[in-house]
């Protein structure tokens, strides 16, 4: 922890560090079935689904096949495709987006708002996610999440792992990237950020893939820091509770 | 106000409009006066001096006659050149960044904090300004200036006048330029955006350029909202002081 006196940054991964994609893309899926009369889907299976997409479409974007395109076309075109696999072939085009637009409405896992603002109070904190700007400002603004500032993938039109896009964090906040502090739930993004100069917290979320999970329940490099979620986080870093106005 | 109702976001000019840069450089100059021991600077002439090198310093980047640069740079530049002029030629380097990082401190006009915060709780509030996301976000810190996203010429790579900045801020938060409103204390800022199909409001700022200001004193067209400042701003989009929780 030498490096700690001259943190003045955090930059976060949202999609199951911050936010609990799968219970929130399964309960936009079951109203959405409910308001359809659709029964006998598994709703769980159906967000596991979606998100299997997430990385080889987005593979295509970092390879330079197709060019910078965000979340919602990627998220819409996994949609058609794994629809009929779940008997929702008929979906309407108008339900395929309002569906899509459930990647904006994600819910923090509990111990988040409160870590955040905590946080907050002495480093910057912004998402480097490889959501894009819209997507996180309309997630930020439902679930309360306090950042000052949304970088990430669509700053530096590029997707993580990427180096461009941890570098293009520290740069456009005007630090050095040992300066600025990468937390993450997932060891392959921490590792890049690190080769990246930045610093490192590993901050584990066991039930982000369900009761299942095998992957990321540990630290697997030394990082700067271990927590247990956001909050131990901020008391580790010596913010205590009565820091928050 | 016809518009009023697909209104989704007000991003904000920032130099003029949400802060006093004249009387928070003349302070920032003052205070270093005093650690050097210097006398006799006129410090409100300094600040104005200093200003009037912007317009001219950003069209050689919007002529493309030099690349993407940001403010720090040109404040920089801008101080060297008009050092001399006050009889500081000999300020250090050090000294010379230091002040340059003055223009992360600036002052808000004193109804800014309260009515974004009011704003805010409707909409998405953005900085649309030509000073980069560093310089916005250390400001927003200081000044508590609650922004949900920090947007701007650094996104656009341009700087305002030109169109693009405009248009990007809305294309980033995924909205039609008519469901965006700029903000401003320039009339010429509010021209350019309505342009481009924002909806504008101007706030006058009528001691921006101090007690012997001409410009920019009422508005010169027929803008979607003329309020007295952010708090008026607020009432008349009908957001109560008790909408803040």
């Amino acid at each position: 922890m030498h490096l700690k006196s001259q943190l003045k940054a955090l930059v976060f991964d949202v999609f199951g560090t911050c936010v609990d994609w799968r219970s929130s893309i399964a309960r936009e899926g079951e109203a959405l079935g409910r308001t359809l009369g659709v029964t006998g889907v598994d709703w769980l299976a159906f967000a596991d689904a979606w998100r299997a997409q997430y990385q080889p479409q987005m593979e295509t974007v970092r390879s330079g096949t197709r060019p910078w395109t965000t979340l919602d076309v990627l998220h819409r075109e996994a949609l058609d495709g794994i629809l009929p696999g779940f008997g929702l072939d008929e979906l309407s085009a108008a339900d395929r987006d309002e569906l899509t637009r459930a990647w904006h409405r994600l819910d923090p896992w509990p111990d988040v708002v409160e870590g955040l603002t905590r946080l907050k109070t002495r480093y910057i904190i912004a998402p480097n996610s490889n959501g894009h700007i819209a997507l996180l400002v309309n997630m930020a603004k439902r679930a309360g999440l306090p950042w000052d500032a949304i970088l990430g993938a669509e700053i530096a039109r590029a997707y993580k792992p990427r180096p461009e896009v941890y570098l293009r964090c520290a740069e456009a906040l005007g630090l050095a990237p040992s300066s600025v502090m990468m937390v993450a739930a997932h060891n392959s993004d921490l590792v890049t950020a690190a080769g990246c100069g930045l610093q490192t917290a590993f901050v584990p979320r066991p039930a982000e893939y369900g009761p299942g999970q095998t992957s990321d329940l540990a630290p697997e490099r030394e990082f700067d820091l271990v927590a247990m979620d956001f909050i131990d986080l901020a008391n580790q870093l010596g913010i205590a509770p009565e820091s928050v106005q």
